[in-house]
């Protein structure tokens, strides 16, 4: 598996500019002449993005935890299957807009939900392959939520403060545990952002070759 | 739990006349002044139906094997969280087409799949709840099959007649492992096989008393 690419995970809470960052980082690898296939989770497929709008929908029927993290992890395998591993095996590399970490943090942090069972459904769907290198975007949650319109607001978007404030307590903890997870202070203007986030994903790019 | 309803499934391949059938154990239940709620999966909630939708539906994209798997266990999460454990503890009884019994056939069994899997998956979803009678009903696979018109054949209707034999085996193979099953001969006319069917539940019915 040495020819195969690098698989990057892109994380943060909400408003945290994700989108946005994400181009700049797809845009200094390919001026190092890597090929990057940008994706996105939940989704990355036609059937995962179906999930997705299932998922971010607000519905009348409460959806069970376990059920929200099953079919997370079901369009994780779709997406792995047709998209991630084929792009990782051809040496292409994968920046992905959040993975696993996401659902450690949203489910089991936000949630409460069983980590025990995250870890299980992780280890099936994915004990081959962890991302090689995680940029973590941190801003306070206040900051965060303040940029999103509360009419815009999907499923997760609207749930109350003290959510958020777990999640965020999720990604920190797993920032300080695993040696992929690049924790980058995301307040402040676009641009002091953007430096952070290059001058860190070019230390990585220094130390692959 | 000594309170709570029974757990009936009904199982078979394509063709044997489930739907038919489960209306007349319904029928018989209700003789009895047993109070029961009939559902089917993957459904059984909005949610887990338009996973059955999802799931049932031909598409150009190939669903990978595991993201089947998943998707089939998160509907029932949601089936056992909104419907199923509710009714059983209310003490009512559920009379349900299909369960984890046809994951094994259909996925591990028909496809496959890795059985272990199935087995974990299964424990994850409902390590507290089995069900308390399965009634399977038995028909060789070409009797099933022409049962059924070729226009009208679901994604899993289509496939090819090894995939249903290997289908029935499992089945087979279930009946004689777990003392929870009736393996029923459903073969010859309606009539008949529902003298069968209802002989086999009244069995059930005084063993219960």
């Amino acid at each position: 598996m040495t020819d195969r690419g690098r698989f990057i995970t892109l994380e943060g809470t909400e408003g945290v500019g994700k989108s946005t960052n994400i181009r700049r980082i797809e845009q200094l690898l390919a001026t190092r002449g890597i090929e990057v296939v940008t994706t996105r989770e939940p989704g990355g497929t036609p059937l995962a993005e179906e999930l997705r709008t299932m998922l971010l929908a607000k519905r009348a029927e409460p959806v069970a935890p376990l059920a929200e993290v099953l079919l997370m992890f079901a369009a994780r395998a779709q997406h792995l299957e047709r998209v991630i591993r084929p792009a990782l095996l051809a040496g292409k590399w994968v920046l992905c807009d959040r993975f696993t970490d996401a659902t450690f943090a949203y489910q089991g942090g936000g949630r409460g939900f069983d980590v025990g069972v995250i870890t299980d459904l992780a280890r099936i769907v994915h004990a081959d392959l962890e991302p090689d290198l995680t940029i973590y975007l941190d801003v306070p949650v206040v900051t965060g939520l303040g940029r999103i319109k509360e009419g815009e607001r999907d499923r997760f978007e609207s749930e109350r403060i003290e959510f958020f404030e777990r999640i965020r307590e999720t990604y920190l903890e797993r920032s300080r545990r695993f040696a992929r997870f690049r924790c980058i202070d995301a307040t402040g203007s676009l641009e002091e952002v953007q430096d952070r986030i290059v001058r860190s994903v070019q230390e990585y790019l220094d130390q692959c070759q």
